[in-house]
Parts: structure tokens; C-alpha cells; sequence
């Protein structure tokens, strides 16, 4: 993450819960030099889970919020976790779905002040191996969906799945994409 | 915004140069109770600024940024500024132009974890009434686009357009959408 990652003379000037807050001098195109400020959180991961040709979809609700939201299975890497250790973690804990066929599906740091990568894993023939393990702040209700169902999450405002918005979208209007897509999740 | 909208007992913890650090006890649904965090910063404005049948589109360079990237005219709404102000600021101290008729295309806030709206506006029948004045901190080089090169950008990855990309990506895809999308940006 060449691109977003922080200048060597940045200094952390706050650690929050989730947030950290770094400046650094940063010289201007005149000569000047400004407090330049970027952001640190946790990378996370969601997983594209598949369970007898479906995809498992999860409704959320977190005690701070008034109304649910849709999302793929996933959350916060810790620090120091490799993702894909942190994206089967998630899964499990959050579905209780494990899956020994694991596939990085892609990676982006969609804010440009935040130093954050937001993984997509695809997790094929998962099975259901243990009770769901949900944190005090969690309510989360699971269901497999199929493909279409989960190319028109591209339209559902509720929707929480970055850049996979996109994907969704763009799968629903080109055939070639969408065959792609289909055999990139399912493995055929 | 209610949807984001802080807890009346949030506290500000922390003022940076961009983001305010807000943090409140939460109870969660075991009855415990955790510290959640939430950040805060100046809203912002881009603006689709129609010129003879043409849309402006920035190139831009910032002091700490490899490469450059992609843009509408806009920048940050100051603190108690109105929205449109700020966008007519933006536009005219960014690109040199102005416009007398401007609305409103659309307000996201696309961060769950940040209090923060994106303002889209457009403004029709812009003018050049001076030359653009730019910060220290600014590189700028505008040009006018054509319809087709404008949704164009939603498969563009310098192009920083937020939720806009799925907006020209869908255009591009439904022939009623990018009809009503041309209305809406050219008045016919």
C-alpha cells in the first residue's frame, strides 16, 4: 500500500478506540509547510462465503444504530493478524461457517486521509461447524441468498460492501462479467 | 442527517487539523457498557459544472501525493458556510468559473463511521470570470469533457467521484438512466 502509506517524519498525535491521528510538516508548492493529518484504523475483511451454491448475507445491528444494515460476513483485522487469518476468524465467529478453499478477491483503501485496507475473501464450499459466537455489540442474523439475489445487494441502500457495490453493478449489466464473476466465486 | 447524527453524550476527545475525535459510553445489548468512537470533519462539495455542452474535470496534484488524480471542481464546505456557498467558492477560486444556475444533485454520507456529507451540485451555463485562485497547497489543471467522457469515468480509477461513479457506471448501462441523467445535468 505504497500509494496511501504515511510519511517517515509522521507522528502520531492521537490514539483513539478505533482511529488514530497522525500529522506530519508537509513542505507546499510555494515553500511553506502546512500540518498535513491522516488516519490509521484496522484493516477488515468481508468474506464471500458460499454454502451449496448460495452466499451468505447477514443482517446487523449495532446498539448505536437505529436501523439494520446488510453486509457479508467479515469485520476488523487485529493488529498484527495476517487478513486471511483475521477473515476466517470473522467468519466463524460472526457465521460459524469455516472453509478450507480461500481466495483473496480483492483489496482496496477506499478513503484517501485513512491509512485502511479493506480486504474481499472468497470462501468457497464452507460448512456449518459451530454455534455463531457474537460480541455484546453485535445482533447478527445470517441467510444464504443466490447469485442474483446477491448481484441486486448492487441496488439495496442498506447495503454496506464498499467497492463490491461496484463489481455488483457492473456484473448486472455485462453477460462477460457476470460469467466471470459466477465462475471466480463458485469455481465454475 | 439523523442517520449519523452523534449521541447527545458524545465528547469531543480529540481536534485535529481535519477530523474531531468524538467519543461516548455505549450500552451494549448485554447491558455492559463500552466506549464507541465516531469522527467528525467539514463537510465537502464537488461540483458538475456544465460549460458549452461540456463538464469540467480537474487534474490535480497535492504536495503529498505521488500521482495525480482526477476531480470535479469543489473542496471542503468551511464551518457554519451553506453548502451551496461553499460550492460556489470552491468552483469559482478553483476553476475561475461561475454560475447562476445551480442544484442540488445529491447529498451522501458514505462513511458510517464519520460524521460527513458529500454535496453534489450542478451548476449549468457556467461562465469564466476570472483567473482560478489556488492555494499553496493546489495544482490544478481543468478541461471540459464531453457526456460519454464523463461516465466514462466511473471505470477510471484516478477519478476521486464517490458515490457518483455508480451513478455514471449506471448510466452508462441503462439508456433511460443516462437520458435522465443528461436531463438533469443539461436542463434538456
Amino acid at each position: 500500500m505504497t500509494k496511501g502509506a504515511l510519511p517517515s517524519n509522521a507522528k502520531m498525535v492521537f490514539k483513539g478506540e478505533i482511529f488514530e491521528v497522525w500529522q506530519w510538516p508537509q513542505t507546499m508548492y510555494d515553500g511553506t509547510t502546512v500540518t498535513f493529518e491522516r488516519l490509521r484504523r484496522d484493516d477488515s475483511a468481508q468474506v464471500i462465503a458460499v454454502v451449496d451454491g448460495k452466499i451468505l448475507l447477514q443482517t446487523q445491528e449495532q446498539p448505536d444504530r437505529t436501523s439494520p444494515f446488510l453486509s457479508l460476513p467479515g469485520g476488523r483485522i487485529e493488529e498484527g493478524e495476517d487478513p486471511l487469518v483475521g477473515a476466517k476468524r470473522e467468519l466463524l465467529e460472526e457465521s460459524g461457517y469455516a472453509s478450507d478453499d480461500w481466495e483473496l478477491f480483492s483489496a482496496h483503501s477506499p478513503y484517501s486521509k485513512i491509512e485502511y485496507v479493506s480486504y474481499t475473501y472468497i470462501a468457497r464450499q464452507c460448512s456449518y461447524v459451530q454455534a455463531p459466537m457474537l460480541d455484546a455489540g453485535e445482533k447478527i442474523e445470517t441467510q444464504a441468498i443466490d447469485f442474483d439475489s446477491f448481484l441486486s445487494l448492487s441496488d439495496n441502500p442498506a447495503f454496506r460492501g464498499g467497492e463490491l457495490r461496484g463489481v455488483l453493478l457492473r456484473a448486472r449489466y455485462e453477460p462477460a462479467e457476470k460469467e466471470k464473476l459466477h465462475r471466480t466465486i463458485f469455481g465454475s
